[in-house]
């Protein structure tokens, strides 16, 4: 029967889909939380998510002393380890079973959209059947792409991550002149792409193009766009979203693999190859000649967990997530999302609302329109939103007449 | 006339071949050195090396206030801009006629060992011409392969780089687990690939398997290492050089692409393409089954130029051993390369040594075969040579049973 007291029993919590660089600051931040009250007797880590849970794998987490949790939080990366398994109504009974007999009555699902979707699945199914449960779904992507989030923990230090490769890859590029790609993560929503822009200082810095998914890619007008820019300047930064895609809607990355690897959510495999950039790479030296020095990165997982590049921003917030998903679940008998929401931008702001999961999951924000000039860059107004999450980025000095 | 005086005149300054994170902390380091004299009238950087003196293409460098200075020194990527340009001796005639023209009695060339060959190429021309010239290279590669050396500006920051890199995605290959291939850069060297193994804190903590370029690369041993790895395991992260070869000496990378590229040294192009990675992940899958997860990420031109990833200790030598070159240029008639020896390890301490540029030269050292094991790893004794250049590594704690 709901009630607004904390019901007395067990908690899990577990880590879900892609890691990143502070999704241990929202475990801990959980862990946090719930050691205020005296109703959860054990918090109950699931080692690889859902998938844990229906082993019955978990790591009780109620005794860590406040310094080794402060080290976890600092850690990149899934400390429970994760999983990309989706539930559905069978499995799903599987972790009821689980839950029963452990009198588990808090369930905090840290994740993506894929990961707010099986947390809505599994609090759809405990309404169900009548059991009590108290089910928080705690933001977790470095796509930035969850909707009623004015942006996401994991983003902010994965754009930090980017932000600054392509600051070195342009002093790089400027010292070396050729074309360089560098492909970012990004399925749908080109936000970390965008954040490429963000330690531009000259008018002359690069990236010069930038293709995010939310506009068609078109092979001919890239051509055409990177012509332009090493005509002028004699050399050329791209950032490509892995994602992009035809006119279509069909992926550019999809089109190369003649035997493509999806995951259980029916996504593509995108990232782990160098396909894409060595695609563009070589359309660009046919077009401008095999001379041309032309050159392809691919970021990869190094944008998601690379130890030591964390936005201090992103690592107070992620923590603060999981805090007020852990004060809400024991303030009543509530079910819900955690979403980050901008108050002021001067100075920075953000407040964490209980938003429905059915108003999150399995849903996709992506970058407004009017930050997309021109299909091939990204307007210098992102700056005031990126910015703050970002924080300070390095002093670079260069050498020019000035 | 030899003599031990310093010569009255201008000095030149190029930075050469690949950036590095800490290359213009030598520039600075130079200029601060030469500022000592009153011999020294202009410090002339040349843009773009060796090609900026033929086209008279310089910036005055010797009246920047320390204050730009050290934020010069602290920005990643060459501030005069390099090129990859091998001056033979018409090329080189050229060089002189500029100097003669322009006063100049000093020249210091920061660069690798295709760079100190340019150096002493340059140098023996001068002396050929009866043209008093004291001539340095300054040591800069990430690829830590000069002779005489006991490591080289601009390793210690890609090494943490590199082994930042491992730390986080070893966690990430931990809450996802599969196969992860990351390729390093180094042609000839494995140092850098190496250095890999510098975050390993727990037994079973990747990366499991190192394939440097010293020991032959066979694809069959490669594919039995990995399987052995991954049914111990379950996982498997493994680090392999862009330069790894055959037994015939053949890069495997370059037997991948029909059409390959070459600068003017020679040089295969290995970086700035994907293929060798995505061609170690296909070979996997066909041993292991397509619905292994593996995937491959070639960290590329991050690893030199990353804004914000600098060891303290490379970033205070690469300053030192600019302006050691600058002192002994001042302090006689002398040409050479600065070396950087190690005098003892507990504690550190190093010291800058002079010798022959012959000696360096267009020469390569490679990883001391006691630190390579079984052709697949590296023995943890090289912790001690490497630790104290790339210094503190984050700080990471897992959730696991202790």
């Amino acid at each position: 029967m709901p009630s607004n007291a904390p019901i007395t029993g067990n908690a899990v919590i577990g880590q879900s889909g892609g890691p990143t660089a502070v999704i241990n600051q929202s475990l801990v931040g959980v862990i946090e939380g719930l050691a205020a009250s005296d109703a959860v007797t054990k918090i109950l880590g699931a080692r690889h998510a859902v998938s844990g849970i229906i082993k019955n794998d978990f790591i009780e987490l109620q005794d860590i002393p406040q310094e080794r949790l402060d080290r976890i939080a600092q850690t990149p990366s899934a400390a429970l380890g994760s999983s990309r398994d989706k539930p559905d109504a069978e499995y799903c009974k599987k972790i009821f079973d689980v839950f029963a007999k452990q009198n588990v009555r808090y369930f905090f699902y840290i994740g993506g959209n894929d990961s707010s979707d099986a947390c809505r699945i599994v609090n759809e199914l405990a309404k169900a059947n009548n059991y009590e449960l108290r089910c928080f779904h705690v933001p977790k992507t470095i796509d930035n792409d969850l909707v009623h989030n004015d942006h996401t923990p994991g983003f902010g230090s994965a754009a930090k991550f980017v932000a600054q490769a392509f600051m070195g890859d342009n002093l790089d590029n400027r010292s070396l002149p050729g074309i360089k790609i560098n492909i970012i993560m990004g399925r749908h929503a080109g936000f970390l792409t965008a954040a490429a822009m963000l330690g531009k200082q000259n008018e002359d810095d690069g990236p010069h193009l930038i293709y995010v998914p939310e506009a068609a890619f078109d092979l001919e007008k890239f051509k055409a766009d990177v012509a332009e820019v090493y005509g002028r300047l004699g050399r050329c930064l791209i950032a490509v979203s892995e994602g992009i895609h035809d006119h279509e809607g069909t992926p550019i990355a999809s089109k190369l693999a003649a035997d493509v690897e999806k995951d259980a959510h029916g996504n593509v495999q995108l990232s782990g190859t160098g396909a894409l950039g060595d695609h563009l790479a070589d359309a660009l030296k046919d077009h401008l000649g095999k001379n041309t020095r032309v050159r392809a990165d691919t970021f990869g997982y190094l944008q998601r967990c690379f130890a030591g590049c964390v936005s201090p921003t992103d690592a107070k917030e992620a923590r603060l997530a999981g805090r007020k998903a852990a004060e809400l679940a024991l303030s009543g008998d509530l079910d819900g999302s955690i979403a980050i929401q901008r108050v002021s931008n001067s100075p920075y702001e953000v407040e964490y609302k209980r938003i429905e999961l059915s108003d999150v999951a399995a849903k996709t924000q992506t970058l407004d329109p009017k930050y997309i000039v021109n299909g091939n860059s990204i307007d210098p107004s992102f700056r005031d939103y990126l910015g703050p999450i970002v924080g300070d980025l390095p002093v670079v000095e260069s050498l020019r007449g000035k």
